[in-house]
């Protein structure tokens, strides 16, 4: 049970956590700041948080946890601004979907309060951003990566733990840079294609009318192309190199498809394609993975 | 209401089919031929067909209706199979992904009765192929798209029509050439896309590991991938030429993309990042196309 949770950014996730938190009877009260006050009062009146803060320092200060959900790129800044109102006993998480950026903005955000961070990213989310899409069952059956570093305090990363689970995620712990090359692959490139292939039809004369005939298979495809622009920004910008690399072994991949396409090889094509689908059919969301494994384990 | 329905294919799409017209009752019989003789017997015993047939021959004749719904690499042999038996009053179609090569094939295969055939593609299907996920809702509130070509009868594009609107499909009509084209960019280019992605993660030596970290993006994005080998091989050579162009389109998008990535460019990745957004969030899935639109109408 903590007393009093110091929310920064009241959006979809920030906003999902507090609700998930006042569900399970794990928080008495809520502190929420946002840069937009319009986004605070209406994380009041959904009764995400209690009190509307006028500054992310007055928000942490007499917080025993907070949780900053802002853009990655503010990270820094939101560090500093909050560092002097933090007490030493305060729990502080992120919900940002690249973490290498994210521990190096906290080593100069936070400097002597390092040890209180505990790098958290929830792998939940919907393609529609903002306090009003949030709800206390986000978290719930969802996996939830916490990537400490060397200062981090041990006690913390096991309260950050025992508070995901009880909201009903499950906890896998990993480096920083094992979560960055991770997340790479399975979101931030198929973020990347998504957006790329809904503008490469568009740029062509008939591209609306096409899209006029899409079935189920290309709804699901590309539900993730309608997602936030300016958190999507940011988070391929801030993991471009892993990024970069995955869409290189990517473009290796779909050349050969389009090789053995232009070549008429159906041999090799449909061994390319059944490839693919039993991975794929074989695939379960979360589920498969255990609580705490850890993905640099030997 | 039709006296009799012969079936081509007992698969998911066939057997849907007669699952659809049996629930409306909009016909008597349904006579099944499948290559496999365990499926035919499957289907009779999930009452999609009444009776087996022990040859696609056997199975036309006597119908007024028939359905082809096999791989569309097996369709000119099918269409050669089938001719000899084929009532002048029947009403024949397809379910192929693609038909441009659908239609050269009935040319050759159905030769004088070519005017009976009226090619269609209904834009429904799953990820699980064969005759245990047919389901006699599978084309309700789904687009089918008819391709009549010269020889078409008009009679039969209109009971063709019908049919389908009976059993709550929504009717559009173009040209083969347009309907290829509009497929092989909402359709064939992103499982194109989804399969290359699926091997370009395996390929890498912790893919599996990462894509045990994967959520609701991942899943969504890459269902398609665990479609059928087999037809997907099929339908992505027949319509090559198409597909090609469209991957090349795609592929310059990308580079658009990745190049504000590697430069940093936030202003230009945002922009990108926006305009796919708002294609995507305004997207409907079929309901914004009215019945018997026409994609080539002036």
């Amino acid at each position: 049970m903590f007393e009093q949770l110091g929310l920064i950014g009241c959006g979809l996730m920030g906003g999902s956590f507090a609700l998930a938190l006042k569900k399970a009877g794990l928080v008495r009260r809520v502190v929420g700041y946002s840069k937009s006050p319009s986004t605070t009062e209406r994380a009041r009146q959904l009764g995400a948080i209690d009190v509307a803060a006028p500054s992310a320092l007055l928000a942490v200060s007499g917080a025993d946890l907070v949780l900053m959900a802002v853009p990655v790129s503010a990270s820094e800044a939101t560090f500093k601004a909050m560092r002097h109102g933090l007490s030493p006993q305060a729990l502080v998480m992120d919900v940002g979907s690249t973490k290498v950026d994210v521990v190096e903005a906290a080593r100069l955000g936070l400097q002597g309060r390092l040890g209180n961070f505990v790098p958290a990213h929830p792998i939940a989310g919907k393609e529609l951003a903002g306090i009003d899409h949030a709800e206390a069952t986000l978290f719930a059956g969802r996996q939830v990566v916490l990537t400490p570093v060397k200062a981090t305090l041990r006690s913390n990363v096991q309260r950050a733990t025992q508070l995901w689970s009880a909201i009903g995620a499950r906890v896998v712990t990993m480096r920083p840079e094992d979560h960055d090359s991770a997340f790479a692959a399975v979101s931030h490139l198929p973020h990347l294609l998504a957006f790329a292939f809904i503008n490469g039809i568009v740029a062509q004369p008939q591209g609306e009318r096409y899209l006029e005939l899409a079935g189920p298979g290309f709804r699901d495809f590309s539900r993730i192309a309608a997602s936030d622009p300016t958190i999507w920004r940011d988070i391929l910008l801030a993991n471009r190199m892993q990024l970069l690399a995955q869409a290189e072994a990517f473009r290796e991949a779909l050349q050969a498809l389009e090789a053995a396409i232009g070549a008429g090889d159906a041999v090799v094509l449909e061994a390319a394609i059944d490839a693919a689908s039993r991975v794929r059919g074989n695939w379960r969301a979360t589920g498969t993975v255990a609580p705490e494994t850890s993905l640099s384990a030997p």
